[in-house]
């Protein structure tokens, strides 16, 4: 038994809770992808990279490009067909990322990264899920034109779900990673863990790729013995988000821990190390005394640490 | 509230609880790895596509081959490190699926698929979570022997865990599709379905491939109401499991249906409908009165039914 903190409301989890419905049934038929292109309310969003377009609308910005609007920007790339909002169709564009860059020099456009978009609120909370999903897509198509079982160039087909080899007549679908996400915890203490590319400030949880022939039970006890030599027992399950950097799923969870001792994995860590409910809570509610912080609602690591600060019972 | 069957002890989930040390950290050492693979205590798994090679031993069969033995076989074509299993290196190591189709001709080997050897349990129970991890991983080289972003053919480096191109210097990383499989329920009954590939007797749980941009639990309600029309309010999530055909992790769930009537997506089912738990019991214990089955305890399958079977209390 550990004590609880009550934080409040909760948050949104980004991405999630998608209103796109994807219509999977209809991405095989080119008829109708073409009619609702042509249609008026067909709307897309245009990604360069990790860079998104929006129309630049002071605080709140349109991320929704007509087609002839989006064709109007510069040299696209793939279309893929996400689905219908409200009976409208919803696409994402692609472009290069240096095209995207050179956007910026307009003031009608406002062009900046995901992250951003979702941190700082710059767009209507239900694009984010459709962005997630376009962006994911776009970047999959952009790293895919060849034919992996042969080398030949693939052609786009099935509104984006699918690329085809003309030559082997190989199939290749869009690739998602499942990625295990956890916090480990040992009665009143959780693990948390640095990476280099973390602002200076920054905790969160410790995160791998679930590995071929691997469930995520033990995904979760292999990278945190690997990480931070902190073997775990039992695992529990809490939520998973669509996390497109660039395509992956986050696989939330907390684990028993079994043993204090840490030892960290330099190639992949700068720090490791427990903290108290009472720290993890200051942490999310950014008043911790030495300014150290937890990430943002929009990430599931927050809503892992959240879970079980606010939770009375042990996890398992 | 509805009844509950006790079926006796669980099974084991088949592929899971691998005995395996991935010892990860090693992969990039070709020095270690090749005094490992010298060591006389190394082994390979041999598998030729969706084929299994083993030394024929009447009833149980050994998977095991030493580095010699492996190339005296036929032509080999990637070599795969799984890790260590009490200190010893485990390989699997790859041949064409003709190579193991043209060895059934010898009687001391014994060469069958990988479903047959874990629902007949050919082999001893240990084996089967590194013949998934080594057929999961063999596939996926075998369709990724080219570049995706260019074309090139790639070299296959740290133990197999990775392809880099030498030409755009792209890195590719093994493949894992999640997939949810559900079985949504509604009081007394659940849903299951039957793809035209089972034996005519088997209904199964729904399930489909997660998509970029979306979570566990929508992709879920998503698969649910494409294939049968049934729409479902709150998932809970069970267990996982890997699944080497080629190379899925299945997210076994539970699903609160929210509506009765099915509409079925014959593209991909031939059948879908409603089964008390006292049918899900007798089919899961093979004493159907009309013979209908559910899969046997190797598929993640078996175990999603059973638990809701064998619970007193709604999955909600």
């Amino acid at each position: 038994m550990s004590p609880r903190y009550d934080l409040g409301p909760k948050p949104h989890l980004g991405y999630t809770e998608s209103l796109i419905e994807r219509v999977a049934e209809r991405r095989c038929d080119p008829a109708w992808l073409a009619a609702q292109s042509a249609h008026s309310s067909a709307r897309t969003y245009v990604i360069g990279g990790e860079l998104i377009v929006l129309k630049n609308g002071g605080d709140i910005h349109d991320p929704l490009f007509t087609p002839n609007e989006a064709r109007a920007l510069a040299p696209l790339t793939e279309t893929v067909f996400l689905g219908t909002m409200n009976g409208a169709a919803r696409f994402g564009t692609g472009m290069t990322q240096a095209s995207a860059d050179a956007l910026k020099a307009r003031n009608d456009l406002f062009i900046i990264d995901l992250r951003s978009i979702a941190i700082q609120g710059l767009v209507a909370a239900d694009h984010l899920p459709p962005l997630a999903e376009a962006k994911a897509m776009l970047h999959w198509h952009a790293r895919h034109r060849f034919c992996s079982n042969c080398g030949a160039t693939t052609d786009i087909v099935d509104g984006g779900w699918k690329r085809a080899c003309p030559d082997c007549k190989g199939e290749h679908f869009p690739r998602t990673d499942p990625v295990v996400i956890m916090l480990a915890v040992r009665g009143d203490k959780g693990l948390l863990g640095r990476s280099g590319r973390f602002a200076a400030s920054m905790w969160s949880c410790l995160a791998g790729f679930v590995e071929p022939g691997e469930s995520v039970e033990d995904a979760v006890r292999r990278e945190t013995l690997e990480e931070a030599g902190v073997r775990c027992g039992r695992v529990s399950y809490l939520f998973t988000q669509p996390w497109p950097f660039p395509m992956s799923l986050m696989i939330g969870c907390h684990a028993e821990a079994l043993n204090d001792d840490i030892v960290m994995d330099t190639n992949e860590l700068v720090g490791a190390r427990w903290f108290t409910k009472a720290e993890c809570a200051a942490m999310l509610m950014r008043n911790h005394p030495e300014g150290l912080t937890c990430p943002p609602p929009v990430a599931i690591a927050h809503h892992i640490i959240r879970t079980w600060v606010e939770s009375e019972r042990d996890p398992f």
